[in-house]
This record gives C-alpha cells, structure tokens and sequence, in this order.
C-alpha cells in the first residue's frame, strides 16, 4: 500500500520551522505495511494544497495531511479536501457541542471562528482530538482514504497514538515491516560498523547503523508477510550483534536514558537527588519528563558556581585540593546531594559546557559521579565542545552510567 | 523568482532521519529574493526523481537538490538531471584529477565507483566541495537552474555559504522578500486574530498568525524591488498591531523568552535564582541555554516535594495555610531562593504537571512568583493538562514575566 505525506505550513516553506511531524508519521508506517512514496511540504495556500491533494490521490492509496486544522483564515486543510472532493461543508451539531463544552470547561468564551473548526463534509469522520480544538479527519472515498491530523506535535502524536494507529492496524493487511533498534554508548560509530561487518545487509533484512545523541543506534528492518515472519528474521542478526557488541548495549526500540535509568530505580527501591553544575537543569528536566519520577526523584540543586558547592556541602578544601572539573568533585557532589536529600542514590555532574575553558580542562569536559548507598563511581568524558551538545550528551551518559552501576550492583 | 527545494534520501522517507536541509535552505532564499513554493522529499529512486524534476522545471525557476552525489548505486541526482536535461554524462578530466588528488593527500585508496562523482553534463558546471569526495552542480538551461548539493548537512552548509549564496547574491537581482515576528503572550489565537481584523492581508504584505509554546506570534511578510521598499510596507502594519495589541507583545524576530530576560537581568545588573517544582529543572535549564548566563545565574532548586521546598526556606506552615499549589508559596518559593542564593531576583515556580490534579486544583495549574529585590508578584495560570506543554509553557511565562516585572520596576 503506498502512502504519502502532506504537512502543510508557509512557515515550514520559509524556513523558520523545521518539519518533524512528517518524520514521526513516515517512521510509523512501515509496522503498518506501508511504503511512503512522497512527503511534501505545501504553504497554507488553498489552491497549492488543492493541487497536491489531486496529485497525492492519483497516485497514492492513502494520504495524510498535518495542519491546516486550526480556527483561522490561513487554515484551509478541511476546504481543500472539500474541494477535491467535490463536497459542501456544514458545522456537525455534535463537534459544535463539543467544541462549547471544551471552551465551556476551561472558562474561556469561544469565538466565531472557531466555528470553522466542527465543519465536515459527508464523507469525512471526525477524529476526537483531546488535546486541542481541532478534530482530525477520516475520509474515505472512491478506495482512496486521506487521514487529517492537526499540526502542533503534541496533538499529532496523541491522536496518532490513540486514533489513527489502531485503526489503520486494524484496517490494513499486507507486508509487515518490523524494525529492532538497539542502542549503545562508549563506542565510536565506524568502531562499531567494523565490529558489526559480518551481519551487514543492505536487502531484507536491512542493517543501518545511525550516531545519535544518547551513543550509535543500530536498526535492523525486515519485510514478510506476517509479523511473525519478519521478527523470525531479526533474531539471528540480533544474536549475533549482541555476542559481538553487548558490552556497548544500553537500550532497545523506544529506550531512552531516562526511562532506563528511572526502571532501574523503581526496581530497587532507590531514590535518586542530584546536584549538577555544566549541565544547568537538564539532568533534572530529563529525570522529571519520564511520568511518575516524583516516586523516587527527591529533587536536585543546580550549582552553577563553586560557592552553590560548598554551599550544598562539598567540603571547599576538597573542591581546592581536586579542582572543580574533576572525578573526585562529581563523586562529593553525587555524595553530599544524597545526605543532603536523604536519597539512596544521587549523581553528580561538573564540567565545562562554555564558552571557554576552565581549570585549564579543555571545553567539552564533563565529569560524571554516582552514588549508590554511600559507594561512589565516575568517569570521565570528553564531549564536542558546543553547548547544546555537552549538556544532552552529559545527561544522556550519566543517565545510562546509573542503570549501569544499578544492574551491577 | 520561485523556488523549489527538493531533498533526496530513502531514510527520509522512511522516517529515521529528519530533514533538516530544506529548512535550511528555505530559510536563507527569502533574503535572495526567492520564495520557496515547494519543498519534496524523495526516495532514492531514478524514477522517483526524474517526474520530480519534470514537475519543478515546470513550475519553478530555480530548483534546489541536496542529496544523492555521493559514489553508491543509490546516488542518481546526476543521472536523474541528465535524464530530464536530455545531456549525457562523460568523466570530466579536471573533476577527476580533483578526486583522486582529495583521496591522495588523504592517503586513501580511490575506489572506481568513485568515478561517479566525476562526472559532469555540458549545461552542469561543477561547484568545489571541500569536505567531501561529492562537487555539487551548477546547471543552467532554457532560463531554469537546478542546483545540485551534497546531502551531509556539515558539507551543504559549507558549500551553501562559501560557493551557493554567494552566486545567488550577484546573479539575481529582483524581489526582496522581509518578515517581521510579533511575539504576544497571555491572549489566544482566536481572540487575537480578531483583534488584529484590520490589518489582516492574505496578499503582500501577509499577516499571518501561529500558536506556539511562548505564546501567540504574529509574522508580517512583505515583497518589494528594495529591503527598504519592503520594511516600508511592514511598518505600518507593525505599528497598528503594537497600537492595538501592544500590552501582550514580548519581543520580536528571534527573541526568545531566556533571551529578554537574560537582557535585562544583565541591563539591570541583577542576579537570578530560582527554586521550581513542577517545571522539574527546566527553568534552570533554559537560562542555562543562553551563553554567558554564568553572569547572572547563581544556581536553582528542583525542589519536588514540600520536603524540599520547606529545607529550602519556605515556611511549613505558610504551605499548609495556603497550599503548595498557590501563588502565596509561589512567592515565598521566590523570597526564599534569592535569600538562600544572595541573589537580587528569584523566581518560584509550582503546580500541577500530571499526572493526576493535586489539592484539588486540576492538572495544569501553575501559579508563578517573583521577587525583585524583596518585593514578590504573582500569577496564576491553566496551562494544557499535558507533562510537556506544562513544562515549556510554565518556563516561558516566567521568563516573560521576569522581563515585565523589570521593565516596570
């Protein structure tokens, strides 16, 4: 079945936003069998998105289109499917209803505009959008189907996840293609390619290997007719990737850090405190995206100076003896941020994110400390030397360095 | 002059990479007087690429590629131009001594597949690439240009500004495109679309209207013979907006709210600590994001739990009198960091993140505070039940905050 990708937005064609949303839909499809032939980006004109409309529906089965949804003049999604279409739009007495209540709960008074968006024409069914004003659509037509979602990613994801996927699941039977990506750190990526030569292959199953932030990613891709089938034909090239690199393992498939990191915790029973300098907030930012971390996350102190240090009780003689940048300062800062939390285990991080270097330490330098029931661990890392790039890629590491010391212990 | 940007890669379509080349080519052509009509990506497929290509020479004046130069089977974006152009391709002797003196000083074995990258078309003119085996393609036929650019983003960028722009700059002289960015916060899209009704303009200039993470922005786009004659036709828009509109504005262009807020703490001279809660460290994280926020930035709390907030300073009972989720511990949260921190501002920050109402107050209620120099301010806001959006819009509207309060005080 092949499928194509229509995200509509003048900004995206003037630059000043760049297009996630048709990757998150194009990664999507594959598990579902289907083959995205074009993705294009089209500016909020009625007549371009017309003219793409007609040309995605002449050759594609099914088309999905993301934006264009919202309650202004410039949103032109629902009258251009009307349009191709050839049918009428009129507000549906229960998406107006839905759309009072919505504006009703929240104590906010709805405007004229919003109208707009509890428009449908005959062949379109509404998609129920619980985190915005704009429903999606589901068209069938003429054996063609056009899935409508909204823009803001946010909303995309959670209509995707909860609406579109379980009913394209549901609706289509074909090729299934099965991914397993397995993911590792501490290794470079042409390293990694050399020692992962023997199950390299280009066909069915595929073997792509990608540098990411939290290390090199390694996705194996297989086609068959049933879901069964392909994961058949994984396992081996996962068997053997795993003999020969297990070691640099951290994570598979939707893995990340901090979802590793805080599984971990849970199982053991652990709370986790932090005290971070280079990385300014991130580690905590991370820790508290994962849903439920106020189980064990008691908190975390930003110290950006070594004053907020000492402060937060690293010994100062220790700090002077060491250095600020050093293994020995990020494993007192894991420590004294446990005693001072009361958790079970706390995690450190000092380094130099910029713009210059410190202590004589080259930028980039970041040093990790752990401790897990008053046992201290560290490492030592030297990033690229940007900004953005230290504080993800500290994060990231010392996330994983605690599952690490978890499993271990 | 319209522009058309099309992007080559089977891993684009595929979804394991996201495309971020077109958006930044697109966000560099409105300067150049180009306006980007369409952006396509399209699978490694010569068939694929050759109707691409037909279409944009059809619809187009100037058509960019990036991607599908480099030595493989699956590099066609030569043979795909030759095939549209009508030209053969034949090894050109000077491109070919480049290649295999690029693989000698590098003291690298040239592989014949290599060759490849030495070929050329008569209308196609080579432009150099210095990091890389892959020159790019400057091709001129019946008044269209297509110009072809490798597809690693470190190589486009380099060849874009060094070779690219700078022939686009001399060569084409014509419309010149300008936008403007109004940033507003505390008013929704809706009502402010309808207050912004009189200078609304699908036409040149546009006025165009998007909801984002720090609030509301307005983008004025105008098209004129000068840079001048174009900001002319901006200014009086931009005026009537700031006229009618003004009290919600926050900043312009690529202001972000850790930026104006970063400004004036540093025009003040004033140092900032803050102690968050539901933001989970991504307050501390954000102004962190600024270069040189060491200047000011003394350090935060991710004080999680009333534990924390109460070893940080705030008082037990004035929590337990007005709750934790209540603008009164908001301010005492603030009052408290600047005197733990010695700093002259703080910002306090506490609510409901998820995932399930605390207090009885329901998810997405955030009150923020803010002390100046001993005196506290406070808000309340009802932010999207959702982790994410609670996070980035909480951190943002404190920022903004920040920046009101100290340009009022």
């Amino acid at each position: 079945m092949n499928g194509e990708i229509l995200a509509l937005g003048t900004e995206l064609l003037m630059g000043e936003l760049t297009d996630t949303n048709s990757s998150y839909i194009a990664s999507r499809l594959p598990h579902l069998g289907i083959s995205v032939q074009h993705i294009s980006l089209i500016r909020d004109d009625l007549e371009d998105l017309t003219a793409s409309l007609e040309l995605a529906l002449s050759r594609s089965d099914i088309i999905f289109t993301t934006g264009g949804l919202g309650p202004t003049h410039d949103d032109i999604t629902r009258e251009a499917i009307g349009r191709v279409l050839n049918e009428d739009l009129k507000i549906d007495p229960v998406l107006i209803e839905d759309l009072k209540k919505w504006f009703r709960q929240r104590g906010m008074p709805m405007s004229d505009a919003n109208n707009k968006q509890a428009m449908r024409i005959p062949s379109a069914e509404a998609i129920p959008n619980s985190q915005g004003t704009a429903p999606g659509w589901w068209v069938e037509k003429n054996g063609k189907v056009i899935v409508a979602m909204p823009g803001p990613p946010g909303e995309l994801y959670n209509i995707w996840e909860h609406k579109v996927a379980p009913r394209l699941k549901a609706s289509i039977s074909g090729q299934v293609i099965m991914t397993r990506n397995i993911k590792t750190i501490n290794i470079g990526e042409s390293a990694l390619a050399e020692k992962i030569l023997p199950f390299t292959g280009t066909g069915n199953p595929y073997l792509g290997i990608y540098a990411k932030r939290d290390g090199v990613h390694l996705r194996i891709i297989s086609s068959a007719s049933t879901e069964a089938k392909a994961r058949k034909m994984i396992a081996p090239i996962e068997k053997g990737i795993i003999q020969s690199v297990g070691a640099y393992v951290w994570g598979f498939d939707e893995d990340t850090p901090e979802k590793v990191a805080a599984e971990s915790l849970l199982n053991n029973g652990y709370s986790l405190a932090v005290m971070e300098s280079c990385t300014g907030g991130l580690l905590s930012s991370t820790i508290t995206d994962v849903p439920g971390s106020s189980k064990f996350f008691k908190g975390g102190i930003v110290a950006y100076s070594n004053e907020a240090k000492i402060e937060s009780g690293v010994p100062k003689e220790l700090i002077e003896k060491y250095g600020a940048i050093s293994e020995e300062t990020a494993k007192l800062m894991a420590k004294a941020i446990c005693i001072q939390m009361n958790a079970d285990v706390g995690i450190g991080i000092t380094g130099v994110a910029g713009p210059s270097e410190q202590e004589g330490k080259p930028l980039g330098t970041v040093c990790l400390g752990i401790s897990v029931k008053g046992k201290q661990y560290s490492e030592e890392l030297l990033l690229p030397p940007r900004r953005e790039v230290v504080k993800t890629r500290a994060t990231a590491t010392a996330l994983i360095l605690l599952r690490r010391k978890l499993m271990q212990a």
